[in-house]
């Protein structure tokens, strides 16, 4: 790889991405772009551009952006159509959010003439994978650079000496060590590492930050009312929203009730097994009101064929391939299945759960003519089971037969 | 079909399969065996006896049994290895007792010479299936006899007439309609029909049998630890425990904590959709444990494929395709992957929530010193992550370059 | 089910159908449609509406129609796009012409004000199936009528006897036994049943209707080029062709040389195992190629994906369930993948067998300079391959050292 | 990694295995073990020896092993029980030699003491990561040397310069470079590279080594009998063999009659696509016939199942994960299903064709009584099929229904 001339880095205006800003002037000589993005991580953004401003990058070599509805809307609400969850549990909060982000890295790569991405993905974690495979995904001939993976700052002394001979300045608070590292946007706030890293310790109560414990969280229940569109949330209790403002709303419901907290040993891409908190608040309770409302409205055929597909969506999401056309016809897929996926779902929240107890909708395919215990009119002919059960024993009676002449 | 001579009938003793046993033998002329099981449902088996007695079984044809022991330990357990869930949700504590019981029936028919079996289940659901699959697959020349899709006692009233015919006591509280249907083993209790019937309509609390309600049970967590085995679970708080104590002993835990509930619309294989209230207090337990256990002595590789392969066994289940080789194909591999599942969880309960809060094993694949954001001695190379990247990300470069190329 | 008052009858002209046309006047005294279809089958379709005008049908009753076009372009091909093969070998010739027909059947229907469709399909086959899911997916409240399910014409002299009687005319040849049964179209021909019963014994020369036998093919190989749009071919030897003229050509092809003979044993639907001698020609010819250009042009990832799926898509094809929501979702996932398999494919054909020696696209991700075994001017790496082994052997390694920490 | 004191090489005596040996030693200082497997390449393994001792290797350093059987046996079987084929096509037939390899290389440096393995497989391909998978899978700690991606040798006048600098003999046909590279064993020859790198490009005659041309094979068709046993070849036309005389009677067979030649091109694990011309005669004949023998003896909903799994199995094979859990569960549910595959299958081959034209069992679950169109004595209800079609149809009745009214 010849050395970049211009690099786009994702800026977070923090001191780890700031070392790495300088870091990149000094290792390559390179004129660098920042790029930072509001994905819903509770962090104002303005101190960025003045950081940015300070360690010398020119006003329009900065971009910042409120990418939230972009990204509630063609990344998280897609995903959650599929119901995913990685290793069965895990909601998939970073790593949605890691597409998008190159996403905007290439698009102003290519705006700004840069040859190059940076970012700030340690060599050992997922995120690394996620930016790259996507970065490359989109543009072929891109550089990437990872500091992690390069330079020799490998420990937090050599990092703040890094800091300090290079006039960045370096918050009070970030003298010492973090007890554990953060990653948040809308979706979620994922917590790991240092006092986390014992997976047989029950994580500490500072580590959550985003949902109320459950034992906090009030004595009564509260219900809410969340109407979906062909597989997406479109209104809490009868007011129409934006994806991100219904995602937002839905945040605070979620992080008043304690709902949404998972503790959770994951394998990641790269080989090893991880420990991580996350706090999924809003998205806990959509997956749960999702499952609710294609529980009515979806074919089982349907059904059944998505479920199955989930872990292998989940997987490729996990891993970074979210632009990759696997992942794509998967899409395609799932999204077929949500055309009638519309109507209204009742969920209860308390102390850390979230209950689907009502739902209903004019594309329902309940019948209760079919169902009842009661007289069905003629909806029904019991007598069709006999057939329908004789022809599936068929084969296995076939197969019984078989063994047993076989056995003599 | 000729007529049966002798038929085992699933018998519980009560109205509805002591009308059943009269109508075989009033309509076929036949003699009848009464089998009798205790599953777990939380009723004493005695008064079957004396009811079968009285309605003139022989002594010899009326089998009373305690399977609680084999129903764990050769349906449950296996089951709970795979993580199943059908739909995502519903947990198959009815499906999984179907087989069993049909199993037994074949085993008493064979034994006691009959050429029949004969159940309680309508026409309109899945237990229908599952008894007669099962029946079927294990003995491919009984006859299998399913009164309600065949006799004219379509209405509460010709019932009760037909009892009253034949001096079968009615229970004061069977004289009127059951607001809803109930079914109860070990695993769990499930509740549908009538006053359920609308899926849109919160279920009462009086549906509730086996579970407190969340905001009843106690206001402090309760934290207990279950060991496994090879993905079973063996001991609770360090007292090592049978199968079905173990789950008994969930159970009291589950039920006092309000765990374990579930409002659920499912896709029935008999073709419509029909909504079912669980209760599943100790598996509801018991799969968040087994899922604590596996991630981290479960592989990767092996837990993907396993999640995977999860919604088709859980179908079969539900379907009722216990007994088939493709069930059997997929147990197979399950139960390869849980060689090292062993080690012990610690679980917290909480108004109806039951969290993993730590997990250790000397079987783990967890690597500290892989994992650390510490100094890791050379236990990983970072510098290895950029060839993977590079070689995962090449196929998608190779697209993006030909996709380029064609949009010109 | 209420008697019917119109029926629409999928009509051969044949015998037995003609039959079936008679019978359902005299059983059920209702107006007959009759729907007469060219699907390539090889048979001239005026003598068909002759016979229906001699056994009383208004003109305007009479719907023959060619629809081979349609059936290449919207089922056939589509199929294709996913190298559809139930159970490793069977390529769906006749599973694919029924939902064809079906909606052509409920079109015909709803035009003419009918309330019932019917088919010459037996009791024990798949066609039976297919007709009605069909048929029931496109009107809910259509009736079907399956004479062979209900009549007691169950012997072939009962069947001539029921003709004579009505005066339906018997051609000489009809008069014994056929000695198997048959059902062709543009895509292929099957035969089944009488001297092809026994699985053990090979079929004789003359069940071969539509390929000549390798052994007389030709003895000079045969080279021909099939150029693919989006995963469809579109031309042969350079000259463009519409699709149904297209599989004409190929079936020429094919035939001449002798490829596209099985001889298959198969799990039905319902149940029974059975076995069919299968001619597709043009459609061998096709699958080859389709998977050549597939080869050069699809990603890995879309690919294996899609290799996946295929056996499920296969079994609801055989099974039926074209017009299924599962079935559609896989083809949106399947048509996805499809967007650049544009390019050419060089076929070798000589004595029953069809095979690839060259392919070449516009759309190509072969990509010579990083395969090469010269120097690659540094297009690849070969240290990444490192890099890449490490991570993907390090979950491999943690199992390694655990299950031999655990065998101490 | 610190610096390997003993090496285990794949060692086949040819010039470029020679080199690589000569520069291990130079280049690490260390002691050599070789290790020559006869897996059927074809060729003579004392020479290796030979030029072993000649290169200075110790007596008790050299390995020389005829693994044929284990390799048939333990890897070749299991795979075909599967039908397994990577992209649709390719019988894997260098993929599932190299885990062989290197188990033996893994053995022999615990027997010897040894730290490292090396291997002569490039940068570029599947092997290296085949052979180094399985290495690291079987002992972590292993030291694995790959010197195509270390060393400077980059071109075919480096590597001759080093050869000759080092008394290394060269073999004449050896001075000029190969028109393209080939692997070898008992189940397949492969050709690649070079002359081959155009995929539009017919392959030159004389890239094939082990099978004469369709056109010069013989005129007259041959049919042998093969018998099974739990899915594995235990015998032809009536002799029992062992599993490597098996293949290697097959391959006659094969090679004689012009079968199993294919012209791939293919996604390697490592992200490019290559071409490959694979001779695979045995094994495509016994690929036909263990199909041949399933469609007899194993369940409809097994077999499905098995089709459904087999492209993830095929492609970990592909990719080198032989001993991973996956695909030791995959094997788990495979081997499941063989239980019963016992029988014979009768094979027509003719020109490069190979054709089950007959097939017997006494585990047969074919049933012609079933399935007759004869009268079939009551073995089967027709009207049994209305209740299936009409439960079946149910959904998509529902279905339809909804997406009618919501039409509106």
């Amino acid at each position: 790889m010849s050395a970049p001339k211009k690099v786009v880095l994702a800026y977070s205006g923090g001191l780890d991405t700031s070392i790495i800003l300088k870091w990149l002037q000094t290792e390559y000589g390179c004129e660098v772009v920042t790029f930072t993005a509001d994905l819903g991580q509770g962090e104002e953004l303005e101190p960025a551009r003045k950081k940015a401003e300070l360690l010398g990058i020119k006003p329009e070599n900065i971009f910042i952006e409120d990418v939230r509805e972009e990204f509630v809307r063609d990344f998280v609400f897609p995903m959650f159509r599929a119901n995913a969850q990685y290793e069965g549990l895990y909601l998939l909060g970073t790593s949605i959010a890691r597409p998008l982000i190159s996403k905007r890295l290439i698009e102003i790569a290519e705006a700004t003439g840069a040859d190059a991405v940076a970012h700030g993905a340690t060599g050992k974690g997922n995120d690394q994978v996620r930016f790259e495979l996507s970065a490359y995904a989109l543009n072929p001939e891109i550089k990437v650079i990872a500091p992690w993976r390069e330079w020799d700052l490998t420990s937090r002394t050599k990092l703040l000496a890094f800091a300090e001979e290079n006039q960045i300045p370096i918050a009070k608070d970030k003298r010492g060590e973090a007890p554990f590292s953060v990653d948040a946007n809308l979706l979620h706030t994922s917590s790991e590492g240092k006092v986390l890293e014992d997976p047989a310790v029950q994580a500490p109560d500072y580590v959550y930050q985003r949902t109320v414990h459950p034992e906090d969280a009030p004595d009564t229940p509260e219900y809410i009312e969340i109407a979906f569109e062909k597989g997406d949330p479109v209104a809490i209790n009868g007011e129409a929203m934006s994806p991100a403002t219904l995602l937002t709303a839905l945040n605070e419901y979620g992080g008043k009730h304690g709902i949404g907290r998972l503790d959770l040993v994951e394998g990641r891409f790269v080989g090893m097994k991880s420990r991580g908190i996350y706090e999924t608040p809003g998205g806990t309770i959509l997956l749960e009101a999702h499952r609710g409302i294609e529980s009515i409205t979806m074919d089982r055929g349907a059904m059944h064929l998505k479920d199955q597909l989930m872990p292998q969506y989940a997987e490729l999401i996990y891993n970074g391939f979210w632009f990759s056309p696997e992942r794509e016809m998967l899409q395609a897929a799932i999204d077929r299945s949500q055309e009638h996926v519309t109507g209204t779902v009742r969920v209860k929240l308390y102390k850390g759960l979230a209950s689907t107890v009502g739902r209903w909708s004019d594309h329902s395919l309940y019948s209760e003519a079919h169902v009842t215990f009661e007289e069905d009119a003629g909806a029904y002919d019991q007598k069709d089971a006999a057939g329908f059960i004789k022809l599936n024993a068929l084969r296995l009676r076939l197969l019984a037969t078989r063994n047993r002449r076989v056995a003599k």
